[in-house]
């Protein structure tokens, strides 16, 4: 694709926004990079848009002026998604932070896109509701619909994909486009709010989410439990899943990372392979759950569980395991993360996880292993220094055994922070041919590939 | 649309097929008829298909003559949407009954699109699993996954989308395609899955379905319970979703219901507006459900639990709950069924169900209501005879006001018996310009709509 000249938008586009459009160097950089690796890719302009009708009016001026638009919520994406390939405009949704409304009997919210995950669950305090879906960063709705993202939460409430119900969509021509209802079902035609959800802003400008909330449990208790070995609390999250435990998180930190959380957060953790558990229900309900995973820890291997039933101890847990990356981090001041995401049928997890190990073990690289492992979910994250070229390799090396074993066992290479740059060459060997229907989905929709170029539903090329 | 000969087709065919092609009478009656009120719509000639690759031959046949196919299971489709409505083939995957793995520690299993419902969880006895969607009739799953099916269990384990997770499909051109992983989740890019389920057989065949399991719960009981009104059951219902009890079946029937299946099904229900519960869980968890849930009953004018413990008495009760639309036909013996199926935000249920109450009330049509409440969705079942077009036309006035009131309330106008041809002519109510979007989609897979013509992704027409 060749695209239209910014500048020009720009222009056309400043008479409306004023100092709300941006072409500082400064503002442009901040919207040219993100989480990742990845190199920074600046856009030519950044728009901070208030309102649909704005985003409309960002919309319709590069539709016919066929320049690119890249949504962006609060940059905290991890494979590059909003990098700007090709220059263009950055739309800055941060100030669209509104939650419109809140539907307590419905367990609904509606909320534009710049609403953050802690923003909302504060405006929820007094509902007795929550919204679980929970990525570690503190990132907007917006995003983490577009990425369909996860976490700790997810083996009980779901992902993205399950939570959200209905989307307002601002399509590649300016039109806007309602999809999905409140109603908790629906038969009624193609699923367009699960098309939206995942395609990281490719398909169109989310301006509106309706997103599904959750009771706040009537308690809720959690534990740590070091293992012998990486098998046996994989197994052990195996078979509580069996168990039909509804269990609430069940995440899994290797030794290196419990040694660099016991560093980083002052913890005093056995450094083991080890499981955080928490579990929510009725205060019987949950002593049932914990009776029946601490025997079935006891039977693969687990050292015993400690308790954090205060509501501090509890949280202090969780911001340890919540803080992990920045402890990992600390192992080697001044290095990025590369993290791996692959996902696999939970009963390959512990082989796809031993090799992901003995692999890291065999490099010069420093790393550590979390999982979420409820959803067959793990992250290898390895340590490298910018500007390290011989590293980067190592790194993409391993995590690409990562992937190729992933998928060798039936599963994704990204089960939560999506395509991307980073992942892009991924694609084709997950999906074959489905890429040909993802981009001829593409083209129907936005035919001149303005939104989000050079990320899904482009020509699949390595990164 | 115009078509292409389907006689040449059959030709073509004939010399593989053999016996399997079938242009006779009485095969395409009984494929051009379904379990809706709709007149039948004959295809020209049925294919029994036994493997994907026979699906690749009639499909590529059919793409390069431009002739029509419509996807058939058991024919249990509520809305016309196996009814062909340009002549062409009717591809019968009855015999595509194969359960091709099941894989116990993940919870999933994959299965040939004629395998049914019953079918599947006979095979599935021996392994403490269940695939629990359960939309009544036994349903064939590729039929189950094509209309978004859900039923009694949809509040606790989700629907037909919740439950897919990986589909092979013939694309329109022949082509086969592979959407999805065995993996929990994935972030991998367009959820190709999603966008398959609920599309009717209109943008390619389903071949294969990997379907998620869940464990067979260690404990159950049930209970019926009458109430002094509707809008106390209703409101029971919400209380009960709102308390967090994860309770897998509330279901209702109105007085009306209840006095058929006292009737028909010699049971000696009181006759008053009822729910209809199930608790899954361990014995003491589902002992202090259903604890929670009699105690809010009991606030909003229940009269006490009748309890169905052992499996027989219980097996019994469900019975009798799921013979409830055999029971309605019973109290006029010729009658037909039209039957519709908003789903609503449960907030707004009760004053649409007694909207509909009142409607039918004042009506000189016989009719019961039931309704799946957990999920706000309800269907109202009124009783017509063939030919009294009298009679279809004040079913169809009134069930327009039941969509109507749904819509109003941001509900939707099929919680899971589909479009087909029935609901077509509310879409664009709706959905507006979202139609649109559904039908760039269709084009850009099914440039000359062969697939499940007059349907979904068709330009949307009065039915």
């Amino acid at each position: 694709m060749s695209y239209g000249d910014t500048a020009a938008v720009v222009e056309t586009l400043r008479a409306h926004f004023g100092e709300r459009i941006s072409t500082a160097e400064a503002v442009r950089r901040h919207h040219g990079e993100d989480l990742s690796y990845l190199p920074t890719m600046l856009p030519d302009a950044v728009v901070f848009v208030e309102s649909t009708a704005e985003v409309q009016r960002v919309v319709a001026a590069c539709a016919a002026a066929r320049v690119p638009i890249i949504p962006y919520g609060v940059g905290s994406s991890m494979e590059g998604q909003i990098l700007a390939t090709a220059g263009g405009i950055s739309l800055d949704l941060s100030r669209m932070n509104r939650v419109l409304a809140v539907h307590e009997s419905d367990f609904d919210v509606v909320v534009e896109p710049g609403v953050t995950r802690k923003a909302l669950n504060e405006h929820l305090r007094a509902t007795g509701l929550t919204f679980p879906v929970d990525p570690g960063a503190d990132a907007s709705l917006g995003g983490m619909a577009s990425t369909r993202a996860s976490g700790t939460n997810a083996v009980r409430y779901g992902t993205m994909r399950e939570n959200v119900l209905a989307l307002e969509v601002v399509l590649p021509n300016g039109e806007l486009l309602r999809t999905g209802s409140r109603a908790r079902k629906s038969s009624m035609g193609y699923d367009l709010t699960k098309l939206f959800v995942g395609a990281e802003g490719t398909l169109g400008v989310l301006t509106e989410i309706t997103l599904r909330l959750h009771p706040v449990p009537a308690a809720i208790s959690a534990a740590v439990c070091p293992f012998d070995s990486l098998k046996g609390a994989v197994d052990t999250c195996i078979a509580t899943i069996q168990s039909g435990v509804p269990i609430a998180r069940i995440e899994f930190l290797d030794d290196i990372a419990i040694a660099a959380s016991n560093h980083y957060s002052k913890m005093s953790l056995t450094v083991a392979p080890t499981l955080f558990l928490e579990f929510h229900g009725t205060e019987a309900g949950i002593r049932e759950q914990a009776e029946i995973v601490e025997a079935i820890a006891a039977e693969n291997g687990g050292r015993g569980f400690q308790w954090a039933t205060q509501r501090e101890e509890r949280e202090r847990l969780w911001k340890a395991r919540h803080d992990s990356n920045p402890a990992t981090r600390a192992m080697r001041p001044g290095a990025a993360m590369f993290v791996t995401d692959a996902c696999v049928p939970i009963s390959a997890l512990a082989d796809n996880m031993t090799a992901a190990r003995a692999d890291g073990d065999a490099s010069f690289l420093k790393f550590k292993i979390n999982g979420h492992v409820g959803d067959g979910n793990f992250h290898v994250s390895y340590l490298v220094m910018p500007d390290a070229p011989k590293e980067l390799a190592e790194a993409k090396r391993l995590a690409e055994n990562v992937v190729m074993r992933a998928l060798e066992s039936g599963g994704t290479a990204s089960g939560e922070h999506g395509v991307g740059l980073g992942k892009l060459k991924y694609l084709q060997r997950e999906h074959g041919n489905g890429v040909d229907v993802m981009q001829s989905l593409k083209l129907a929709l936005d035919p001149h590939a303005i939104m989000n170029p050079g990320k899904l539903g482009a020509p699949a090329t390595a990164s």
